[in-house]
């Protein structure tokens, strides 16, 4: 007897997260990964073994509060029943926030117009205990206008090599910036960053440097100079993943909001 | 052989908790709550055995940003060694925030002048990961101006008997409210109550017949006819601990900041 089954769809969905128990956004060998809870809980709910695709790799310990997912399925589940089944079956760190039908050739990587992200600096003497693994602790006083000074250049297209590391890329280090832009908000320095895509590393590098403009060991020039040398980790330290947030992947449909 | 040791001196600290690993505030026997925890720390940093108090006793999951403890010691160490000594000897879910030195008699309960607690509702038919365990998700959609105008009729002195549970007080139930405002911030419903001291479950049962006048289950006149009944138990359901934190706790002397 043969099963009939619905046509495949395309099935995008939002996805936040508490990245601090998982070994990042991609499937690992042995270690438990947002992707991996992702695909047993739609195996669960569907009862298909289906491979599902990230539309950012975030790494160990990096937040997301937008993330997309994409994946295609027979299942003739309506849209709701995913957000609601996929929430029953992951674990409380994990939450589908929407769900939305895409074109059966939907390409989740390249139709993406852009990526924003936050990183959250706790600037305070002291720690804290509800930010702990939610924002990066910087004891020393920082100049968050004149981190949002230095930030501002590098809005536009420009190579980013010495935002990355070495000998990651064969492909072009061009990337266009849309917005980047610090602002206090007592002790919180938040860091906002959108861009087409990023490169490896590139925000918590961005960051590590901007903290150094702010607690005044390199000058705003310096830190163009940063950029303009486009030198492979010239940009450094690389900030903890744990102050990082994928906030929202856009595209020219709507997929956030009811 | 007599140690010489320093007078006894009282100290006040500021402390943040994230409340959910903790079976409350108060020592219980054979189960981890923030006073042990504090408890263990000064013994460690001191070498005494230390008894603290804390303003208020908060329950089981409930959070803090600014918890007061007091505790007498005749370690002579400075002030700021305490904050740091003691974030050292705590687990990353308790941290010091400030230390003050008080008169030596100052009875930390009695000299509070007002308590400031706040309660937050994720409003919203999905759940999130992110607010796991620090909102409590209504997912009908709450009328947060109608709360707002409802929480007004809490504000002054009244007798507060039917926000508690029966058999608590052979006291008085009578408390001075100052601020009860409810604001809305997105999905984030927030509300926010300043009084000289609350009854057990104060806040939480206001929270949850506040609720009910948000999903039209309760109009304003019927929240302030359970005010004026003064029957124990007649506001309910009571909200669950986890989206309740201690703000802060007034005294003459500032505490708060640096």
């Amino acid at each position: 007897m043969v099963e009939r089954k619905s046509p495949a769809r395309m099935i995008l969905c939002v996805v936040e997260y508490n990245g601090t128990a998982y070994h990042g956004f991609q499937l690992q060998a042995n270690e438990p990964t947002i992707q991996s809870e992702l695909e047993r809980a739609l195996g669960e709910l569907t009862g298909e073994e289906t491979r599902i695709i990230g539309a950012s790799r975030t790494d160990a310990g990096v937040h997301a509060l937008g993330q997309v997912i994409g994946f295609r399925t027979r299942s003739d589940l309506k849209l709701r029943s995913f957000v609601e089944g996929l929430n029953h079956y992951l674990p409380r760190d994990i939450a589908i926030k929407a769900a939305r039908q895409a074109y059966k050739d939907f390409h989740l990587r390249k139709e993406a117009k852009n990526r924003e992200y936050r990183y959250r600096i706790l600037n305070s003497p002291q720690r804290s205990a509800l930010e702990d693994g939610r924002a990066y602790q910087v004891t020393t006083s920082l100049d968050a206008d004149a981190m949002n000074n230095a930030s501002r250049k590098l809005i536009g297209t420009a190579d980013f090599a010495s935002f990355t590391q070495a000998d990651n890329y064969s492909e072009s280090t061009v990337r266009t910036v849309y917005r980047a832009e610090v602002t206090r908000n007592g002790e919180l320095v938040s860091f906002d960053i959108t861009a087409d895509s990023f490169l490896k590393q590139q925000v918590r590098r961005t960051v590590g440097a901007l903290i150094r403009v702010g607690s005044g060991e390199l000058t705003i020039e310096a830190f163009e100079d940063i950029l303009k040398a486009k030198r492979y980790g010239l940009a450094a330290p690389t900030a903890p993943p744990y102050g990082l947030y994928l906030m929202k992947v856009n595209y020219d449909i709507e997929l956030y909001g009811e």
